[in-house]
Formats: C-alpha cells, structure tokens, sequence
C-alpha cells in the first residue's frame, strides 16, 4: 500500500483511526445512510426503503480496499460501493439507494466528516501543546536567555517571551483552523439538484444537520476553496508548530544547552551512539510539517476544476487531504510529547548570555537581569500571549 | 534585474506601482517617519529630531536600486538605507533615526503597507469580476446548456448557474483576503522593546495608529502566520479566478464554441495566424494562478524561523509576497476584461445540449427546457449567489 | 493508516506491492544481512555471526507496523528493528549485528533497493504506453487533424505528429529515471566509517556489489542530491505522462470527440449517469501527477541537511519517496490501459478539421489532406521518434 | 514592476544582466535574425530581407518594458515584437519576418539562449565554490571535530571530510546542469513547420547552429521535458548551495564558534547592533535557495500543456525560469564570498570536541586525533572528492 511505510511512527494510533481507510469508508455509508434518511423525511423516497438501505449501511461487511481497487475502472470508490450496497438492500429499495446523488456527493461530504473528526483530535493535541506553553511562559517569565537573530547572539530576551511568542502563534493557528468551513455536499449528476424537484433544497438541510455539517449556498462541486482552506490551514498549523520545533532543536545543541526534550523509555535513543538523547519530537514535528506543505501545495494547485466535476484535480485532493489531517494530528502529538517534559536550563541560559558581556556594555547586560530593565516589556508580552490563552480556553 | 521579464503583460500599472520597488521604499520611509513621530508624541525623542526625520524621509533622493545593491552585505535593505536617512538628517537628529527599531521592524510594517495597498487595487479588479459574473448570472437564469463532468457531457444545467458559481467562489475569496490580519511590527533588537523602556507598548500602538495597521499582541519577527496566510489567501483567490478562466477556455473551444472572450483592438491576435481570437485573459489569469501558487508556497515553507530573527527564511519572504500580490491583481485583471465583454452563445449551448437526446431519454431533455423543471433548484442557487452579492456590495 | 485511504485506486497491486511497508522491512533486512556477508568477507565480523545474522533476517517474525510504532521513539524504525534482530541472534553473534552502521545506513540503502524495484515496474508500464503511442504513430501518420493552441484551432498536423510528440517525451523521461545515481549508503555514526578502521572501503565496495547498487564516492548522508533528483525525475516523467492525458481528455470531450478511452468491462462508468464512458485512465493519470509533484517538491525542500545527520529534512523524505514511487507507477499504469485500447476517430479529425475552412484559405486545408504538402514534414518528425524509439527498445 | 523589489541584494549585476528584459528582448531578436539568416541561406526568403531584418534587429529602439505592456493583449511579446520588427524593416522584406515562425518558437528559444547566458555566470560561481570547498578540505583534512546527528554531538570527525562533502556535492550539481539539454524551437503555428515546405528540417538545423543550440528531434512547444528539468536542475543546484550554507550558519553560532563568514567593509553588520557579525552569505543563499525551489515546482506543474500549445501553463514559465537562473546565480556568488574568506577555528573545534569526553569513552576521543585512527578512512573520502575535482577542472 503505498503512501507512508512508516505511518505509525509519524501519526499516532489516535488520530490515524480518524483518517484511515476505514474510517472513509465509513464516511460514506453514513452519507448515504444520512441521505435515505433525509429522502424519506421529505417523501422523496418511501421510509421503509431508508430503514433497508440504513440497515444494509450498518450492517458491515465492506472492504476499504477492494472498493479501492474496484474503483480504478471507474475513477472513484463510491461507484462500487453504491453498486454493493445497491445489492446488499436489493428487491425495489435498492433503486432508492444514492437517489439523486452523484459519486462526488457521498466523497465531499465524507471528507468533511473526515475533516472533523481528525480536527477534534488535532485541536486536542493543539490544546496541549498550547497549555505547555503557557506554563512554560508563566514560570520563565523572568528567566532570562540570549535573543539571537541570524543565528547569532543579538540581545537578552527571557524564555517566557519566547514560550510566549509559541502560544500566540497557536492561538492563531487554532483559530484559522476554526475558520475553515464544513459544508455537506448535495449537488446531483450536474450540480443542479434536478432530480430531487423542488424538494432539493430540503433535503441539503436535513443532510446537512443530520451530519451536523454547514450547509453552503451553493453544491460546491468545483468550487474547492474550502478545501483548498483546510489544507492552507493544516499548513500554517504545521508551521506554528514548526518554529517551537526548531527552536527546540537549536536551543538542545550540545554546545547550546539551554532545554532538552524529556527522555526515559528509550526515547530519543540511537542505534550507534548510547550517549546521545535526542530531539525526537523535534524532528519527527518538522518532518511532518515539511509533507504536509507538500500536501498543502497539492490542495491549492487543484482549485481550478473543470466545469461541473473536474477531471483530475479533484481526484487528487483525497490523499493530501487524509494525509494533511493525520500529520497535522502527528506534529501536534510529537510537540505535546517534547514540551510537557521539557527540561529548561536557566543556568547555561545564563552562561551563555555571559558570553555578550565581552561585546556589550557592561550596563546592557545587567539590565538583562533587571526585572525593572528589559524585562518589563518583555513580561508586558508575556501577560497578553497568556490572557488570551485563558480567554480562549 | 531578476524577476519577471515581461512584468507588464501579466500586471497593468495600476497594481504593479503598488509593489513596486519604489514603492516598497516609500513604505519603508514612511514607517521611518511614523515611527518618529509616535516616538516624539511620547516624549522618547525630541519633537525637533522627528521633525528633521519626517522631513529627510519626504525630501526623495533616495535610490531603491542602489540600496538594494548595497544591502547584499548586510542582507537586508534596511540597513543602507539608515545609514543614507542618518546622513541626511544631520546633526544630533541623527541618533533618533530609527530609535529602538531594527530592521525587520521597518521592512515587516513596510510590507504590511505595501499589501494594504495592493489588496485595495486587487479588490477593485475582483469587484469588477464579481460585478460580471453576477450580471451573467441574472441574465443567463434560464439559458440552459450541457453541465459537464469529467469533461463529458452529462446531464443539462444553466448558464445562470456556472455564473452564480464562479461569484459564490468570487465572493468567499474576497472574504478570506479580508480576514487578513495587517498588522504593525514592532519589536527592537531582539523583539523585547527593551529600548523603548517604558513607552514600548505606547509606541507600537501610536505606531500602528500613524500607518493604520493593526496592533499585534506582540511582536511577530519569527510569528509568521499573518504572511505565510496573506500568501495562502491570495492562492486561493488565484485559485477561484482560475477557475472562471479554464471554464471560459474550455467553452471558447471552437468546437464547444459557448463563450467568447472580446475581442477587438489587436486583442487575442497571433503572430501567425490572423484568424485565431485567443481567449487572452483567460490565458494570463491562469499562468498568473500558477505563478502565485509558487510564491505562497515559498511563504508556507518560510514560516519555522529561528529563534528571534531567521537566517534566511525571513529574507526569502519579500519578493515572493510582492509579487504575489501583484500577480493577483493581474489576475483579477485579465478576468475583469474577460468577463466584462463575454460573448455568450446560447444557440451554441443549445445545439450542444441536443447532442445528449442521443443518450438520454428525451424527457429529460426536454425537462431541461422547462423551468419549471429543473431549471427551478438551478434559479434557486442562483439566487442565492446574488443576494449573498448585493449583501456584500 | 495515514497517507492514501483508496491507494488500490491510483496504483494497481504489482508496483504498490514494491513500495509496501513490508516491502521497506524487507529490504532493511536485505541490508542488514548483506552488511553481515561483506563484514564476514573482509574479517571485520566472524563467519558464524554473519551467518546467524542472515539466517535470522530470514527468519520473518517481524512486523512493519509494529517497528514504525516503535520506531517514533527515535524517530526512525531502524533503532527498533536493531534491537529486534539482535535479540532473535542472541548469543555473542547479537553484538554483530549492524556492526559500524548507523540507522541511516540501513535506511539509505532500503530506500535505494526500494527505488530499484519500483523503478523496473514503473519502465515496464513506461514500455508498454511507449510501445502504444509508437503504434498510433506509425498508423496514424497521415491521419490530419486540427492543430490547437490556446486550445483553439489553429492549422492542421496530423494525428501520427501528436503521438509521435508523447513518444518523444516519454523517451527523453525514460532516459532522466535512468540517470539517477542508486547508490548504497555507509557511513557510520558520523559518516566517516571510523569503526570500520581500514576495512571500511573494502565493505562498502562489497556491499555496494552484494546489494547491486553503485559504490558512492563519498557518504551522503547529508548529501542528498540524488534522492531529490530521483523526485524530480519521477516528477518529469509524470509531467509527460499528464501531457498525454491532458490530450486525451480534450480529444474525447463530446464536442470534439476524436478518441476515447476504452470502455468494456464497467470501465468509465457513472454512479448516476449510464450513458457515460469516462476518460478514466486520464483522469487518474492526471491524479497521479499532481500528487508526484507534491512529493517532489517535499524532496527538494529535503536538500539542504544538517551537519551528519538531518533533524526533520531527512525524516521527511522517506514517504514522499516511496509514494511518488507507487503513484508515477499507477500514472503510467493508467495511460498503458487508456492508450493500448484507444479509439481514434479520423472521420471526427476530418470534420474539424473542416471547419478552419471558414477561417483559412481554401488552400490551405487541401495542402492539409496532402502527404506532399505538410504531412511531409510531420512525417520527417514521426520517422525520427519511432527510430529513436526502435533504438532504444 | 513586480517581482522581485530588492534584487540586487540577491542577485549580483553580472548574473543580473544576462537575466534582464532587455537580455531576453536581445535573445528575441538574436532569433529573428538568425532565423531570417537560416531562411535566406535555404533559400526561403531573399537575401536582401535577410539583411534587412539583421540590421533592424541590430538598429536599437526596441523597449522591453513597452512590448511587454503590449503584449498583454495577445498574452505574449512576440507579437507586438515582430510588428515593431516589420514595422522598421518596412517594404517587400517585412513580409519575410518571422517568416513560418510562431511566437513560441521565438520565446523559446530566446530561453534557450538566456539560460546559456546565465548558466555561463553560474558556472563561474559554481567553481569558485567549489575551489574554495577544496581548498578547505585539503588544509583541514587533519583538523578534527565534532560530527552532529539530529543537531547533538555524534562522534569524532574532520572538517575537511565535511568541506569534501559539500564539494562532491557541488560537482554533482554541476553535471546535472551541463546534462540539460539546451535545445532551438522551431515549429511553426501548429508545430509541424509545414509552412518552411521541406526546407522545415534543414532552416532547424542551420538555425541551431547558427545560436549554437542543440537541434532537437521534435518541435517541442507542448513537450517541456527540459524547461522543467532545467527547473530542477537549478533548484538541485540551490540544494546544494544551500546544505553549505546551513553548515556555515550552524558552526557560525557564537556558541560553537567553529568558523566565521568574512567581514570587513560592512559586510554583516546590524542596523541595530554594532557588535553583530551576520553571515550574510549564508543567508542570502538560504534566500535565494526557498525562492528558486518555488520557482521550480512552478515549472514542473507546467509540464502537461495542451495540444499544440498551452493555455496558460506556457506563459507561466518565463518569469520563474529567469527568476530561478538569476538566484542560482544569486546563491552561488554569496557562498563564493561566504566561503573564499571563510575564518576556520580548529581551536574551538578542538574544545567542542572536548565536551564528547564526558560522554564517551576516553580512548574514543583519543582516536579522534590520531590520523592513524579514523582520520584514516576520513581522509580517503577527502581524496576522492578532491580527485574527482581536479579532474573536471
């Protein structure tokens, strides 16, 4: 199966559930079930069909991956399994199996429910990052370090500021994340709803609260900005957590040592050298980050869709999508990991923010460790990073 | 000079003056001469110094080239240009130039004005897509034509419809591209405002007031979720544009031969065959979409920066954030010409849409025809669009 | 399982079964072993350890997704995979195991192995879409058609001239896959093969042998040139596979209708409409492509690596490599199956061809029915890519 | 203008100038010209047009900047360009400009001949590093130090087995440039050169010869293998660069300390902080290097164009084709100056060293620093690179 041969080690059992194939698979039949539900309520479609066809949804026996497989004759996976649920219902309610519908519904709105379910848990693991921060920020509010731009030593700063700078872009990062707008799919054959009459509308309403999804103005068949969103989202998620992670890195250098990411149960062990503790969930958050720009990029590149369904783009957003969710999931868990038992070091912090003294004066460096100097302002940031964390919570 | 060797055919004048190098130096002095002045209204440097220093931004001269040239040793412009303002201010005055500010100071609020007003002259142009694609939406409610899936036909939709698609998406990027935060950078030495003592928090909200940017929680020199986002922003407008441009090239093919682009005055002309009528903007707006997609991912990958200031990443930043600001006006451009003079041929669409009685039974044809058919959910989400349209104008 | 939740739908089994989890396990056992020969060979390790070592990479008993769960505790799954293997060896022969590597080895080699099988798989389906586009060459030679740029019609060239052009490209691709460098990877902790003393050469050589993969000059653990190169050049030869399938795609819309994909077999099938024949071998060719290219750019962005080892870059690119492997693969797969059973319509070129008589000069649609007139050259063209095909066969 | 608003701090004026709109108006008319010479020693066209077009594209007057603006009506500038052309060589001779040429063919190969311009200058570069990647490993060959895994110290090795890595790299880069194929456009409306008759071949190859470009089997206006593996040959380049310059940047940190970019002349300064020495090479590079990676995958997402020419995905080649040779250009002049002067500190090497007694075994250390021990198989490596070098030279 190709995409990732070492899943497990970037994306934690928790969140995969949430984006396996499996879970898509799932997905879908709860559309469909949704939509029979939502036919029958209208009378579109007789009720006791939508008993079958919802009984026949929960009644197990799919396979994610021969659906997958069958699906290549037709270019997407809902083909099959209407065909397959289509006979699992059989006698006359099978003809009201994904009425109205067209493929594209079913896998739009499965992916938003995808969506959700694997944001949950992000926002989860985004919670704790965020709540190690602020912790981090409040006790080293007066601790004070180097500031270094351009990777050199510039002026004092405190951890607290920094601690404090990470929360803030969480904060962002949750709230764009937030922003990103699930909507049901309910379209039809062409995007007008044609075969649902003048009960089309209705039923885009009830399918939209049945799966708790928004519902949007218009079917959004090749109109991807939402999901174009999510993935430009995930991205800058990754990002937010990208930067602790190589500030994390940096400050773990041997000749740095001013944190050290938390070890034990051979955690950040090498095959070669027992002496080395390394910066495990650092690498593995900025390993996820860079796939899923990669990702990302997939998702924007597919905005342009041809005319009612694309031929192509579409069928390339599923696994930048799945795949975007899952390491988005995995950065955050590797960054809850290294900073909940982070070990801070404010005497090499100290030492090393001696070595300015040679090239300052004296009195800067003083004022460094003047609670009424620098870090008067400083600890003005830091209070603000942390109210609205405490609003926000 | 690198960059784009044939700028003007992708950005008319209007948006490329408002990123253009010298109008990055305008933004640069003049955050120079706001700081000053919030810094004299709090007492931190003399009233007389800011006045020397106002007038030393006003009093031109300066070279955007050059400084550019000269900034390769410090690998930033901002450097040379103090040390040019510093000269020319004179006199004791001279110290108060840039007080408690460095570099990425300066060029971060600069790019913020530089995006402030390239997203006004990017608006216009999407206002005026917006303008005409709603009016093709009114007018086309009940032209009906073949809606096309996978690029083949598949069943009947509206011309109206396709219409209301494109100003929904038209609508939702514009949104996105105003839940921009534009703020103010302000952040000293090593982002503590340690020198601004007491004053620091004054100074940036005076600051932010003078340039009329936001005034952020802290400082954001290595927080790049607003720029990485303004990147992804502009993508997906690109995006939505592109996605008007491929559904016009597509129907101007002369066998679909749906729409076409104006013509008239040398437009879509060729260097060899004087029968063709290129659909032009179309055309441009796409390599503009791609393009821009390459600079928002370069603004995705440049969001981990080390510690207080990055070695690299910061500095990738500028070029592709100031031309993806001026490619998105291009874009929006070229479809505003586009759309404005759309030639629209509903016999075409019609004659196309009979091909389908070969494969569909003729009832449903025919249904096609009728509005009070299918047409009426088409007309539905027709309105929808335009009424979301008027809200918002 | 993150990555690909329908992968059974882009890459049929024969080339995801080379780039399986279980695959990647296999071939770091592959070199383990073969590291455990060669030390034997040269004396570093002794003969009854090797043996040991190689019997018990035999052996079977692991579990690839166990050793990537693991493995996220060092951030690589081959400190677990060690520890495993020396346990299964027991005895003094354990401490042999791995004897002078480093996990990076192990890896490095496992992933040029992986690059190996996959890339034979990928030039047979290469073979058979060349061997499809040199037939439709040769016996479309004379059969005119419309030429199109900016996707209108422009002046004639002929069928023959378009697949000679795909053949062409996907020549010059089949040759770029072969130019990448498949070198073993050993280096030791440090990359200076210090524990290996002055055997070290002599195992890399005999290791390079025994793995039939090139000797490297140097150790590249942060030299990554070549796997970046191998992203690039799967994304150039799915950039000429796309060319194909964009082409196919605008041949076989309705209104154009000058091909179409095979159908048969429930092939091209719609959920809701039974009249249509979807391009689908295209469409998910053009899938494939896309996400290739998001794989190449994460490889890329993996160039630039830190000191010995990367921390995140080279983490990064495992999956992007193996997925870009399967899916260039499954893009080729595609259009072999769209291609070997195309339909091709000359009477369809004709009549479109008819209709630049409206627009060109009566002349010149005659000279394009000639095989003296323009077909001559087109025919020059086809004649030099079927005999640099033939060449290369 | 867009693009890029501080050029000339990343792009030095004699990398700059081969890039210009004024370079690519000059490789235009060098076509034209030539073209009309190829055409008139066939036969095509008089010798005395032939002459006359020379001299007028020779006479000056053209303005870059205006036919750009122009060119926006017909979406590229060779159209207005051979207007102006005809314009000037007026009378009986106008006729024969641009005889049986497209715009493609004249945009393209003008790129052809930018980008051997460019790659000159790059060349150049390029071995200037690479001189100073050798000459560092040669002297440093016994100087010992640290080896870093993950950013943590790893074991014992020599700074001139890293200065060999970063120099075979730097050949490698090289050969993957020089293996680009540089190749002439010529093919007419539709690509068959049906209007050259059967003087089409033989007008290839004179013209080929006569701008000293390759002469390729097939017009190529919608097969871009090599536009885009130039793409990827350049961004390979900048990886390489840029692995370089991370190295530096790292080992420049105050607190490692094991070597310095040059200073002297402002170079590195600080707008805020006097006593900052900035590795400005190193940034810059790192710059440049993020830049021409978006640049590229723009170019490799242009690979799948239309027909016989592309809508869009053409047009957007140009700028990030120029922008990328131009930055390639860029990274490698900053790390030629970063590494000539480049200040090495075997001193600190030697004391960083120290810090790995505590943690390995003492005999380990000892080891480090006897030539005999694994300076042995370090300075091997050193060698081959260092041969692989001279022999190129």
């Amino acid at each position: 199966m190709p995409g990732d041969p070492f899943s497990g080690l970037f994306v934690p059992e928790a969140i995969a559930e949430t984006t396996s194939p499996e879970a898509w698979l799932g997905a879908m039949l709860n559309v469909e079930a949704a939509l029979a539900n939502a036919e029958a309520e209208t009378g579109l479609i007789p009720a006791a069909a939508a008993e079958a066809i919802v009984s026949a949804c929960d009644s197990g026996g799919f396979d994610a991956d021969r659906l997958a497989r069958e699906g290549r004759r037709s270019a997407n996976p809902v083909v099959p399994l209407v065909a397959e649920l289509r006979e699992k219902v059989g006698g006359d309610a099978a003809g009201f199996v994904h009425y109205g519908a067209t493929s594209q519904d079913v896998l739009d709105s499965a992916a938003m429910l995808i969506a959700r379910g694997a944001l949950d848990v992000i926002r989860g693991e985004l919670d704790g990052v965020a709540a190690a921060c602020a912790e981090l920020a409040e006790r080293h509010r007066e601790t004070s370090m180097v500031g270094r731009t351009l990777l050199q030593q510039a002026l004092p700063t405190t951890f607290g500021l920094k601690a404090a700078g990470w929360l803030d872009s969480l904060l962002a990062a949750r709230e764009r994340l937030g922003s990103v707008s699930l909507a049901v799919q309910l379209g039809g054959a062409a995007g007008t709803l044609a075969s649902l009459g003048t009960e089309g509308e209705r039923v885009v309403g009830l399918l939209a609260q049945r799966l708790d999804l928004e519902e949007p103005a218009l079917p959004w068949h090749t109109a991807r900005l939402r999901v174009a969103d999510l993935g430009a989202a995930l991205a800058l998620t990754a990002g937010a957590l990208e930067k602790i992670a190589l500030d994390v890195l940096l400050l773990s250098q041997r000749e740095v040592g001013e944190v050290a990411e938390p070890s034990g149960g051979g955690r950040g062990g090498s095959s070669s050298m027992p002496h080395k503790r390394n910066p495990v969930g650092s690498v593995l958050a900025i390993a996820c980050a860079r796939r899923i720009r990669g990702d990302a990029g997939v998702l924007l590149a597919a905005m342009p869709q041809e005319h009612e369904r694309a031929a192509g783009a579409w069928q390339s957003e599923w696994a930048p999508l799945s795949d975007a969710l899952a390491l988005t999931g995995g950065a955050a868990a590797a960054m809850h990991d290294a900073l909940q038992g982070l070990e801070v070091r404010p005497e090499r912090m100290r030492e090393n923010l001696e070595l300015l003294r040679a090239e300052l004066p004296e009195e800067e460096i003083d004022r460094a460790l003047d609670p009424a100097g620098y870090l008067g302002p400083a600890s003005v940031f830091v209070d603000r990073a942390l109210s609205r964390y405490r609003e926000g919570s």
